[in-house]
């Protein structure tokens, strides 16, 4: 149930609601005219007077900020706040050669310049478009990137070409070979790259996925059975405004325009003991770099969350299509650009899923056994990118994989960006025919997730840990059979020292402690585990294009000393930098001194995965899962997960005892697949001795 | 439903039933008299017969051939072959100093015969047990290994301590600190190893995880609501005998005493067109390697399967236990030692599980949408070596993560193995105090994959493939802007060409080609590709015990060339074996030369896990999931899973048209999880367009 809220003002991290953005635009208007409100969002609470807020709630609540990004007329970009409870701008400035995030409205006027240009239905000729056949023509409007040509002083989008005969057909599968660049002030078109070698409109057959062309390919197929997945009884979590509470675990879930979903304040209830885990989790950035080196395909390397926002391209989810059960949604409400508001309806989805066996053991002396399921809660996002879909799911584990663990998964899926090439020509190993004509360039999607542990407390300290041989030689006193091996833990007390990369040969994992806390059994510090094996290094090279405006990307892995407003490690404003220098995490990491050693630290991870198109992936791609665990380590005295009431235990005495009094939960919806009547199967003896020794 | 068999005689890769297991028994047994069998299994046609068979299922079927391994009095080892439909003895041959797989009844003696061994019972009182407590005094019985002092002339077993106080305690709790050494053909203790630092028995109270325990710990939380999982249609397989065909896959599910489940004949219906594509699957071998150098804890080097059997200890399982939802079940048969069968009830369960989106794309400029949901069908087994638990799953997707994938995963749960330590005693990093006086052993879990391919035909060849950057450097006309990168594939011609490592920075993979059927868009080689993350490489150094004793586990991935009974890489006969010279594939790879270009091949694939111990881990340990993917790339056309129906279609010509037409198969069970009536809430509009521009 949705418990009675005794609050009648907003959680400090609640997204600002739809009256605080009107008020904000309201005020802005009144003191600067007319603007195009790119972003009004949630100035989120200094730290400081979050936590004591958060330690002593009848301390003062930290006041309603609003961050507020503008274009006015001329192009000119402002950055301000507004203090909500006062009516009071409380900054404004100008910024110069910064681009703020492309909002969707801008995106999608470019489309309808590129149809009357005169220059691109110049083009769209030589291509073999007919100009009564321009509303056909399509485009995908990413930011310029950056190009040396045009700088950053113009607001720029670059058109990516479709040519789409039928409206209904998969859009990808006629790329047009010429790129318009389109000027979001004087809202038109400047120039057009064009290629050397021409490459004409396909004229292969399309392929589509939708029902049409399901059924020219010989329909739907018609024996999947249904599978029902109910939950007759409701949640087992509780929501209290967008604070959630489920199996000992409690958060707040925030949303912006940037990140999508943010979880503020993840404590663990252990044994009656709030034990604080992170301050704020979320997908802070990420870059998906083409890998084919021909003008102008370098330009895209999209920063979907800074460019676009993972908040303002996400999905409105729907009752028994995006997952199964019982859902509770969360929406999202945006200002337009031209000052109202926009929502977006069920923008999160919050569910339960069962997760298989949580654990087992039988004795194989007499076969007592006991068998625990698992649970896990999933907060989910679905945000679309253009051409490709990002699920962004939450997992946290009541548990399985380790107790007590989180889990981000992102699924990619949705449609490959494609390029148009001529019958017979070289893709050079930058890209995959995936159909004819239809050239697919490999890609990589690098995700940079930002964590600010507090681990049992702010002062954290992060180390590597590798799996290694011992050094001793086989033969030698100390390891004489050669079988030795450690966890090798390397301490990085300095910013500089956090730099580092994924090494598989030795599983390497690095664990945020609290050195300040020993495991009583252990000894060693209450830690947080990052476990991530899709760990793609970044493959534009050392001074490339990407390499300067992903500093991010350059590690798996940078600590840094937390500081306010250092959350998006691209830079606050991503469209049109240069790299020179490279914003956001390289600036703060400094010339590396800082000490990062037991003081209140942020992680930002970048993983991720190196696509190499296949024509399985097209005209629509399966899902690919990417998953990385955050799991405690000597965290808990023990597991914590004992408690779960298992679905079936006998214990060794009971067995003796002909089963009396073993716990029997086990599901009775479960049926026999061949018999019309499962329970009367399922009377058959179970948890036999599996042996007749 | 079973379909109706029109067979009467047993598919040639059924194991054996019960009726030919105790036939053989009987063959044997009239010609050698009485005989401890340690196996009788199917011994497999021969691939070129059972191959003429499978193209041509009225060509004559293979012989069913019994494969059989004995203890003659005396301690004589024998290795035979009985043709079952001539009843006769076709190969007798005697082993020399080869030790045949331990059975459950081998092992179950070893502990009744510690509890009165005199010299266990004042090695029991040295640690502070009393003589009339020896009833509480449990063992593991672990095969030797291999000890230099002992050799493998006599049949041995070591016995790993315990006192359980309560025999419904957690059993790993108290462990001694000595080892006796069990021989299986006197039946009596003929040595213990005694450590120089004696560690007397625990004094700390016992932490459980059974009922009563979690009682004394506060008693199990009751705040998780029922998740129910029902199938009202029945299943969407269909089963022939041991043949099952579900979502245009078809194959045969054998299983026995040493592999457990194999997949045999794996088949894709393309449309009409029935693919090969692996000839044979299985979990081949393991190695469990314990990293703590101190004597004699470099035994602890458990290949379970090839001395245990993952078939002979697989768990009887349980309907709405282990699995949710239309289950089917398949038994297993053995023998008993004494030559009687034995019958494992529902040693594999069968069953579908919804598996989230399969893929999903918006149109961004009108919110036209698909949604796809994901199926898998999971065949699993669950078998108990000693301590530890392993979920053997083989997950066939519908598809995600790519069409036609193949996953399979594996599940570790169950108790850490233990060892006892004194108050204040330094572990040096070879373990971790778990509990007070509980030393958990770092270990790994390292898995042998036998995957014998079969893609598009028997001739294959397997390529490296490597995700690298372009040679040219930034500013070169090739590559200026710095962003090139291809997958770099390098073929293995030869068996030694094969012997590689896993390399993260790369995100290599490994793809089995058929180089003979090239893709008719993308020019490249039909293939499944092995991707696998968790690849943690062999820690026991080179020239190490068990470096020689496993010598599958040294590289993660070989090839080599096929020949019938090349099934097990450590061996036939594992337990005892030296590793001088190391048995399996070392043998089979030679000198390396052989060529492995375009021919039948078998890949063996070596992944795993490196565990260092935590708190959270005990007293029972929360499942922990390996998986790794075969996923078909230039396999097939295109995406051959948009046949699969909807969840939910608008096309864009239907959203113009008021969504007239739209495909609407909502999941109907699902609801709100906060409101009494879902359904009325999920009348809401839904997919209404997310921005309102």
């Amino acid at each position: 149930m949705i418990a009675a809220s005794s609050r009648f003002v907003p959680h400090p991290l609640d997204p600002l609601s739809q009256a605080e953005i009107q008020s904000t635009i309201d005020i802005v208007k009144k003191a600067h005219g007319e603007l195009f409100f790119n972003v009004v969002s949630l100035h989120e609470p200094r730290k400081a007077e979050m936590s004591r807020w958060l330690e002593n709630p009848s301390a003062p609540q930290p006041a309603r900020i609003a961050d507020v990004v503008v274009i006015a007329p001329g192009g000119k970009v402002y950055d301000g706040l507004v203090d909500l409870a006062s009516g009071t701008i409380t900054k404004w400035e100008l910024l110069d050669g910064l681009q703020p995030i492309i909002t969707m409205e801008e995106l999608t006027a470019v489309e309808h310049v590129c149809r009357k240009d005169p220059k691109v239905i110049e083009q769209c000729g030589i291509s073999g478009i007919a100009r009564e056949d321009m509303d056909k023509v399509y485009c995908d409007p990413w930011t310029i990137g950056y190009d040396e040509r045009h700088g950053n002083k113009i607001r720029l989008q670059q058109a990516l070409m479709y040519y789409r005969p039928n409206v209904d057909d998969c859009q990808y599968q006629y790329p047009l070979d010429f790129c318009p660049i389109y000027d979001g002030e004087k809202r038109e078109i400047i120039a057009i790259d064009i290629p050397k070698v021409r490459r004409p409109l396909s004229k292969v057959q399309p392929i589509n996925y939708h029902p049409a062309g399901v059924a020219k390919a010989g329909g739907y197929r018609n024996n999947l059975k249904p599978i029902n997945i109910t939950q007759p009884e409701g949640v087992s979590f509780t929501m209290t405004g967008r604070e959630i509470e489920w199996q000992n675990w409690k958060f707040h879930i925030g949303f912006n325009y940037r990140e999508g979903i943010v979880l503020n304040n993840i404590t663990f209830n252990d044994k009656g003991n709030v034990r604080p885990i992170f301050y704020r989790l979320s997908l802070a950035e990420m870059v998906v770099p083409y890998g084919n080196p021909e003008h102008p395909h370098q330009r895209k390397h999209a920063f979907d969350l800074g460019e676009y926002g993972a908040g303002y391209m996400t999905n409105s989810l729907t009752l028994g299509c995006d997952c199964k059960g019982s859902i509770h949604y969360l929406d999202a409400e945006f200002p337009t650009r031209a000052g109202g508001i926009r929502t977006i309806k069920n923008a999160i989805c919050i569910h339960e899923e069962d997760a298989g066996i949580l654990f087992k053991h039988s004795d194989f002396r007499d076969d007592s056994v006991i068998v625990t399921r698992a649970r896990k809660l999933i907060i989910q996002q679905i945000f679309t990118a253009a051409n490709y879909e990002y699920a962004i799911q939450w997992i946290f584990h009541l548990q399985s994989q380790q107790d007590g663990t989180i889990q981000p998964e992102i699924k990619l899926t949705g449609i490959l960006n494609t390029y148009t090439m001529n019958p017979g020509e070289d893709t050079h190993g930058w890209g995959t025919q995936v159909y004819p004509g239809v050239n697919a360039h490999n890609h990589q999607h690098l995700f940079c997730l930002r964590i600010d542990p507090n681990v049992d407390g702010p002062n954290n300290t992060v180390f590597m840990a590798d799996a290694v041989a011992s050094e001793a030689p086989v033969g030698s006193p100390e390891n004489y059979y050669g079988n030795a091996f450690f966890a090798k833990r390397t301490k990085f007390s300095t910013v500089g020292e956090s730099a580092t990369d994924y090494d598989g040969t030795k599983s390497r994992t690095w664990d945020i402690c609290n050195t300040n806390r020993l495991h009583p059994y252990s000894r060693k510090p209450a830690s947080y585990k990052l476990v991530s094996r899709e760990v793609a290094p970044l493959l534009p090279k050392e001074g490339s294009l990407v390499w300067k405006r992903a500093g991010f990307a350059r590690h798996a892995v940078h600590v840094t000393k937390y500081r306010d407003d250092q959350l998006w490690p691209a830079g606050r404003h991503v469209p049109q930098t240069s790299g020179e220098p490279s914003l956001g995490l390289p600036e703060w990491m400094g010339d590396g001194s800082e000490s990062i050693d037991n003081t209140d630290i942020v992680l930002w991870h970048t993983f991720g995965i190196t696509h190499i198109p296949a024509p399985e992936d097209f005209p629509v791609m399966p899902v690919e899962p990417i998953t990385l665990l955050l799991r405690p380590r000597n965290f808990f005295t023990n597991n914590p997960v004992m408690d779960v009431p298992p679905s079936f235990c006998s214990t060794p005495s009971q067995v003796a005892a002909n089963n009396a009094g073993v716990v029997d939960a086990k599901d009775k919806m479960s049926k026999l697949a061949f018999t019309e009547n499962g329970n009367e199967c399922c009377a058959s003896p179970s948890y036999q001795p599996s042996a007749r020794l």
